[in-house]
């Protein structure tokens, strides 16, 4: 298979042309062309330039409003509410994080709730720009349902990821942690059944709730969550705050985000943002950077997001090789 | 062994003779007293009147300081610090609560730090009254290093226990979820080895990270994290949150919960209380309900919480059978 090397900034170009191409407004598709960039950067592959393709037919297919404008209102002084108008999710979490940003700051916390929104790709991404401002962020993001409650069948939350990226307390990055609520990605499972490969006993469960391994059973199942009940527990969390409270579909009556059926999914998505100046000043930075040491201080063990960061310090030097395939792919969208 | 049959009152005010008679404050003991009797009413024995000669015994040891005052401050709109003074956890949540009740509602979320504090008991027994109050509540708590990171050895968090109590937006609480980031509590493993039982493979590790089925050597090891690095995940969200957001103690460094030695603890909690009227308005009673229903209709599914509402509606009823044995040691401390 023949590949071409890009750079990140060529990766960014060529995926803002493609979605303005498919009809995105350019604000959307900036927004989510950098998310794109940054993934590949970080090597999650997933949500990169192979990413895009899709996106730009989600347009198409009416599954995404590419012209929609995010809403932002601030109903209180604490709290940012923004809906995506069924929308991308990158461009209405832009719009938010700006108001986000200030009132956290000013207030020592805020909330943002997004309505009517979609899949906001790798969640991490967005934890961590909160991060970067000083904010320690938390972010929950709901999908369709795929994992059923302990002891049931029916898929109830999605694989409803969280995220929670923490500031150092001297103007970086502590860390970033993005984790899902099942114990591996549905990605996985999909790429098993198209390799006609089983899956380990404990990923995912047939109809009527009992474990297989067979990924095609297993895709009409659930999910198996992380831990059992207490991964069921960390998805339901999620669903509380990003579907309920942003006002948002709950998983069960979200349309997927695969495929070009069923109209907009108008999920949503939640984030915490906190001012450690606020609540404890001077010993935030200390205690981080003890948190932090005590984890790499033994050989074996990893912050999280170290993966990320690897592939991240390579990405910032080398050019990336993406297969002449996907290129087609992509630029069939551009005009 | 002979019993004698309390009411939920009687228990409430021979905890709380005990505790100032070991030399708490009126309003600490009051508080305390309050929770053991709630936790006695949902079936957490646990938490009951058994903790009530431990709770006795740290004050005289010197690991609480009985008359503590939890010192209250609002550094900015949206947030309440709170310094407990190392004594107990519960008047010192108690204290801010009042603040933090009033901020949420006025600003749409407020965020509220404990340090120098102590074990805080039940933690879904605090954001249940936040929901109680028609907030969405998120408590964490953070407790001396018990898991070791995947792949390391040494402990760096606690069983660190997070809890969501959500209301239901017709002002009742739709459900308490509570739980720890380890497979099992550590008490778990205690009454195992009290009982010179060999416990279950995949509760606990050795020294050298290793699993074992010896309860002894996993008390001199660590917790296994449920779900392998996720839950190690979920324990370090809230190490962040009580200790580092706190500036309260990490974990590494804590004196014990249990024993007499090394003085106050010092570690800490962090809440979220979020008004949902602010954020959804209507559609949060709406989802919340279609969203309990998902799983209540699941014969075999449970919703968080449930076995705890069952003892209570039984224990609001009927006495609760206390062993004399225990009414003994309890009535020690009462001058």
């Amino acid at each position: 298979m023949s590949t071409q090397a890009l750079s990140l900034y060529q990766i960014e170009e060529l995926s803002f042309q493609a979605l303005t191409g498919a009809g995105a407004s350019e604000t959307g598709a900036r927004s989510l062309a950098k998310a794109v960039a940054a993934a590949e950067r970080d090597g999650i592959k997933s949500h990169g330039l192979v990413y895009v393709p899709n996106y730009c037919e989600h347009i198409r297919c009416g599954k995404v409003v590419g012209q929609a404008e995010p809403q932002v209102s601030i109903p209180s002084a604490s709290s940012v509410v923004v809906d995506a108008g069924s929308g991308f999710a990158h461009p209405a979490i832009d719009a938010g994080f700006e108001k986000l940003i200030e009132l956290a700051k000013e207030n020592g916390c805020a909330g943002m709730a997004i309505r009517n929104s979609y899949n906001c790709g790798v969640l991490g991404y967005h934890t961590e720009r909160l991060a970067e401002q000083g904010l320690v962020a938390l972010g929950f993001t709901n999908a369709p349902a795929s994992i059923a409650p302990v002891g049931g069948k029916k898929p109830v939350v999605g694989t409803n990821p969280f995220s929670l990226a923490t500031p150092n307390g001297k103007g970086g990055v502590a860390f970033v942690l993005d984790q899902s609520a099942s114990v591996v990605a549905k990605s996985e499972i999909m790429m098993h059944a198209r390799a006609g490969k089983a899956i380990p006993e404990g990923w995912a469960l047939d109809a009527d709730g009992n474990p297989t391994t067979d990924p095609d059973v297993a895709l009409k199942g659930s999910m198996a969550p992380s831990g059992g009940y207490k991964g069921f527990g960390v998805g339901l969390v999620v669903e509380v705050l990003a579907a309920a409270l942003s006002g948002a579909t709950l998983g069960t009556q979200a349309s997927p985000f695969s495929g070009t059926a069923g109209g907009p999914p108008k999920t949503g998505q939640f984030f915490f943002a906190i001012d450690p100046q606020t609540f404890s000043g001077e010993a935030f930075a200390e205690r981080i950077s003890d948190l932090v040491a005590s984890i790499e201080e033994q050989p074996e063990a990893r912050l999280p997001g170290q993966r990320r960061l690897s592939n991240r310090a390579e990405n910032d030097v080398n050019d990336i090789e993406i297969s002449e395939e996907l290129l087609e792919k992509v630029k069939a969208f551009i005009d």
